[in-house]
């Protein structure tokens, strides 16, 4: 007969003997075939209720310990015993520590300034936005994205972009990674990826990733070249002609005119144009997208939220030309979409309530202010140095003539605790003469003092 | 001279010279290599300032229709003609409307009852969550997810599910295709994909979109079946031990550690538990999970808040055992998280002030009710029915052998504006004859009165 050793350290009695019942079973000491004393006479040796036996047996039983069978009881079923391998297994307490330098002045390209993060309008939203009256809060997301966000950005990029597209056009993504995902899944493996050089690494490693043939094509003074392009009759070509990520050249329009004849006449050629920081534009106007000029439904037009909002605002969107929308909408379909509802609704009532146009005046106006405190400071350094890309975006890019290697320039910035983006990494196949001794310098999350002073210690360590 | 014809309709006088002198371009009428006026001239000409002209040629210097040569002037660049192409392109307001038939009553498996989702708990939560001192709430997630929600899910998921787990073993994804995209990353498209049958369709889907062979393997009364396995000694088997989807059973012990040993036996076997719905054990306390027993790192534990909270949270969870964690950490970082951090730290906020183990319980509580309603409701039908995976999570299967076919069942009960979920999508090659005239209900999102009456109306139409 089974005697548990009751602990009643406040387990319910029937666990109690669940467990013990079902340990006695793994160590052996009750065999395959077995019978187990009936609920009731287990029950009565136990001083507890029926109930109680009855419970922890068919918990046995859910499990597949013992089984039941009909007008004869319990009897232990048949289990292999647990086989052990030999190969050791690390313990579970070790650390992956996230590679964390102490970094005083941080130039990053990719940073915004969260000082002007509008906190209070967000909450008023999302008073507005949760409520109990909007089911849709809680249903799956539209695989397309929700169809108010997807309306208001019709207008707003129409207004800020001239792009002119229907809201069943627009994909909301989770991140310009994402989109390219669901650009991969639309054309399948073996639709060639022709990017920029130098480029947006992660488009790189995701079409890389996915198996995707990529081919690169040098940029030049004007952008991507369109003659190497000729060698391709059936592709993708990425570009980002507002402001190229990472050297800061915008596409002048014979450039683009150009770009899009090379896809007019191709008929398998598409242009995805990442207009990733459009909004921050200083001397002029923004330049109209390239698929504002497009009339042939060749380019698919992607922004993101990550600078006009937060990186952390995981909301991205892509307009499709019809064409390949049929195809979306015969594949992707399958894959849920990974965006917020919540963050989805919140954006939207952002844009159509007119905040964000305010915001992105006052962010524009935040990062031209810095923007003229970093080109003040450059002036510190006197000759040798030449300034780029600074007409756009969060970043200019600078280089050297000293004779100070990029790597030299990024490890005496390090070593005082200055951090520099060497523009070497942006290059698929190493990094030609012209733009060797080259780094990024991104100035949006900086306040005017750590521009000043950065500025400062950079003079130094690269003695200019 | 240059006579722009001013409509001064609230548009910048620049902005009036600006496009005027773009449109004479683009139309060919002043050509490439022709001098425009001198500012001074042209804003004389024009009776403007200076200051505006200068705008309006800095704007068409920076879009690269003009070009300012020192000491001489403004000449005209060259741009070629844009090329229509000749296929038709179609409007951009046709509509793609989304497949919405009429129903009244939706037996849907994969909904849940939003009459209880917690509002007020997560106002608070925003409340707490959303403030100004914490700006990791701006920047881009975390890769792996944020460390709050992972710390909060070590505990949860041990106290919940055995799960035995370092923070650092744990990714939090934005559901789980997204989770199995992850995988495929880290093993490549050569790794077998070995799928219970039938199987969770998107699981199927992805790994098909992916590249990577897929295999299935017919499951029994016990699930997966272990013979078929041996065949294949490098690849990751996909299961559902808990409840089986979509055929509800649960893995008894003896068939998990047949599994497992067979994944211990194996170096390159992994094991996907996909614990989609565990929270929801009506009869007996939840089933320990594989990762439990598992004492190989063999076994890759997944689950998500779709049930448990709402299918609009678009986080899931992935454990990685610890050889696996150390691949991903080399492959997949370079793929920005898609996941919102605000939700992420709201739903760690959930979990860690023990509101999602209230919410469980009681989502619990009324499943269980809504199950009893449904089981009783069955009664109706007599014979001829047989009812299985009801001892677990959001739906149970009916079959009938009264030689209506399966999808005899689905028009019927549509045409009485009752939706039922036909088995035989979830089977990959067919499904079997002992699977024929199946169905799934599920159950969570209705009321008892709907349940009542969608009952009451199959036993109608499938004349029972």
């Amino acid at each position: 007969m089974i005697t548990v050793p009751f602990k009643n350290k406040g387990t319910f009695l029937y666990v109690e003997i669940y467990e013990f019942i079902k340990q006695e079973i793994t160590a052996g000491n009750i065999k395959y075939g077995e019978k187990l004393p009936s609920k009731r006479s287990l029950a009565n040796h136990l001083a507890v209720s029926v109930n109680t036996v009855d419970t922890a047996y068919s918990q046995l039983v859910a499990e597949g310990y013992i089984e039941a069978i009909a007008k004869k009881g319990f009897y232990i079923c048949e289990i292999d015993s647990y086989f052990l391998a030999e190969k050791k297994v690390a313990a579970n307490n070790k650390n992956f520590p996230i590679n964390s330098e102490l970094i005083n002045i941080d130039f990053s390209p990719n940073a915004i300034d969260q000082r002007i993060f509008p906190y209070e309008p967000f909450r008023k939203i999302f008073k507005s936005t949760f409520n109990e009256y909007d089911v849709s809060l809680l249903n799956k997301p539209d695989i397309q994205g929700d169809l108010g966000l997807r309306k208001a950005l019709v207008e707003l990029l129409y207004r800020s972009r001239g792009v002119r597209c229907h809201e069943n056009q627009i994909i909301i993504g989770s991140g310009t990674d994402h989109l390219l995902q669901i650009l991969d899944l639309i054309w399948g493996r073996n639709k060639a990826i022709i990017l920029e050089n130098p480029v947006y690494l992660k488009a790189f490693h995701i079409f890389e990733k996915m198996g995707n043939p990529v081919i690169s094509v040098d940029i030049d003074e004007k952008g991507i070249q369109i003659e190497p392009l000729k060698n391709y009759s059936d592709g993708a070509v990425y570009v980002t002609p507002s402001h190229q990520f990472p050297l800061g050249i915008s596409m002048p329009i014979d450039r683009r005119i150009k770009l899009l004849n090379y896809a007019n006449r191709e008929e398998a050629i598409y242009i995805i144009e990442d207009d990733y920081d459009s909004e921050f534009r200083y001397n002029e106007k923004p330049l109209p997208s390239l698929q504002s000029i497009d009339k042939n439904g060749k380019v698919i037009y992607i922004g993101t939220f990550s600078k006009s909002i937060a990186p952390s605002i995981r909301i991205s969107y892509m307009v499709l030309p019809e064409i390949l929308l049929k195809t979306y909408l015969a594949t992707a379909d399958e894959i849920s979409s990974p965006v917020s509802s919540l963050e989805q609704k919140m954006i939207a009532a952002f844009i159509s309530e007119g905040m964000f146009e305010k915001h992105v005046n006052k962010m524009r106006k935040v990062y031209k202010e810095k923007r003229i405190v970093l080109m003040n400071a450059l002036k510190q350094w006197g000759g040798g140095v030449k300034i780029t890309g600074e007409n756009a975006g969060h970043h200019l890019l600078v280089q050297l003539d000293n004779g100070l290697t990029e790597e030299a320039m990024y490890r005496r910035a390090m070593a005082q605790g200055v951090r520099v983006y060497p523009v070497s990494p942006y290059f698929i196949n190493g990094v030609p003469e012209r733009y060797k001794s080259m780094v990024l310098l991104g100035y949006a999350s900086l306040t005017d003092q750590e521009i000043f002073d950065g500025i400062g210690i950079l003079k130094k360590v690269w003695s200019l």
